[in-house]
């Protein structure tokens, strides 16, 4: 019996009631740009190692579960959300599988050694640390989405260090900060090879990125058919529904 | 009256048989880049000074007069095509607002100052310098096309020096080069500010890239919706048929 803490509710993960997952209001709950990364970032089907950075309650190596008989490692910073990551292994008997970390990336080396990983993944806190009094009220939240604990240059370094020669890299993040994704891939070897950007619906501008690097990989970067999330009426879009369903 | 060389002729440039310019298959034609660029481009209306670089036969000079009354310079290596857009400027009476430099856009500093222009535009060389061997056959062509007299990082350096601080740069390439562009942007402190993805059609990847940046900008860069040229049949979509054939 998996024990539930304080404002924590059980949501199912997928349309077919196959996968649960722990979530929480006031400390994490996935977001849709978890799971566009968990179906953009390529895996190995059947063997190898993914790492997946700042993974929350741990939804991305959940939904890659699906998608891949690999070895799956979730590290998570804070305590509280790295219980929950923890239990929602064991929920979903995952235990042969998935295995979460509790540390910060940025002192992983002597856990998971270098260049490990086939893969790593890594839906990173969006917004530049703000000034003292800006900062979410709600510490959890503002950890996960503010770079308190890590910039994105230490999430990149971070996902250098693990990747194994000729691995892969996949990341969420703003389109604002494009540029600075794409400087720190270079800067640490990591060759950004498909691209993606999200709109919310026909005719704004993305408000979301999906890359993907290669570690040592030439260039050669290829952007992909943009991903509409709604229709004109609000609805999904049938791409966005086979997604977040998990039909696709 | 004109002159027209070997298998020169004259084209309608716009659909409303407003302007007309002289291309040459083997020497210099204009492609829908140029026209999209030429779009794309912030312009002031009234006043300011435009520069264009790798201008060709002057497409793009002769589509931002119809955008704006400033004043704008063409630069061009090639001295055959460099004839051409000097008649092409003739043909549509336009030496009141447009002239065309000869010469190599490395070396413009001592013609053309430096941080004199409003906004400099660009549709460069895409191919990086092939072996001697796998030059197109055609000269022309080559230059056109290829690395062969400026390497990409030449064409970012002279925007950066001959556009003035919180001025913009307007360029057309391939999606293969935007982690070259980026950076090349960034290390010239043309700040990304705006990014358009043009799709051949519907789930394709992207063919083509709009970018511009500014001089000394702030980071905040925006993803535009993407632009689809074809429809499923073949034909324009309406927007890029709104574009090309200059209603837009």
């Amino acid at each position: 019996m998996i024990k539930l803490h304080d404002d924590e509710r059980i949501d199912y993960l997928l349309a077919d009631e196959s996968m649960k997952i722990i979530q929480s209001p006031t400390a994490f709950s996935f977001s849709l740009d978890a799971v566009l990364l968990a179906h953009f970032a390529y895996v190995p089907v059947k063997r190898g190692n993914i790492l997946d950075l700042c993974t929350g309650n741990g939804v991305i190596p959940l939904l890659l579960s699906k998608r891949t008989e690999a070895s799956i490692t979730g590290v998570e910073i804070q305590d509280r959300i790295f219980g929950m990551a923890v239990r929602n292994v064991e929920l979903n008997n995952l235990g042969g599988q998935v295995s979460i970390v509790h540390g910060d990336l940025k002192e992983m080396q002597p856990v998971l050694g270098q260049s490990n990983f086939d893969v790593v993944t890594c839906n990173p806190p969006y917004f530049r640390t703000p000034s003292e009094n800006e900062h979410n009220h709600n510490e959890y939240l503002t950890i996960a989405r503010h770079e308190v604990c890590c910039t994105l240059e230490d999430v990149v370094k971070a996902c250098k260090l693990h990747v194994r020669p000729g691995g892969k890299v996949s990341m969420v993040h703003r389109p604002g900060r494009l540029v600075d994704i794409i400087s720190l891939f270079r800067k640490y070897k990591l060759e950004p090879k498909r691209l993606q950007f999200v709109y919310p619906k026909i005719g704004r501008e993305a408000n979301m990125l999906l890359i993907e690097g290669a570690r040592d990989g030439k260039a050669d970067l290829k952007i992909l058919p943009p991903l509409y999330i709604y229709n004109e009426d609000g609805t999904y879009t049938e791409e966005a529904e086979a997604i977040i369903y998990g039909r696709d």
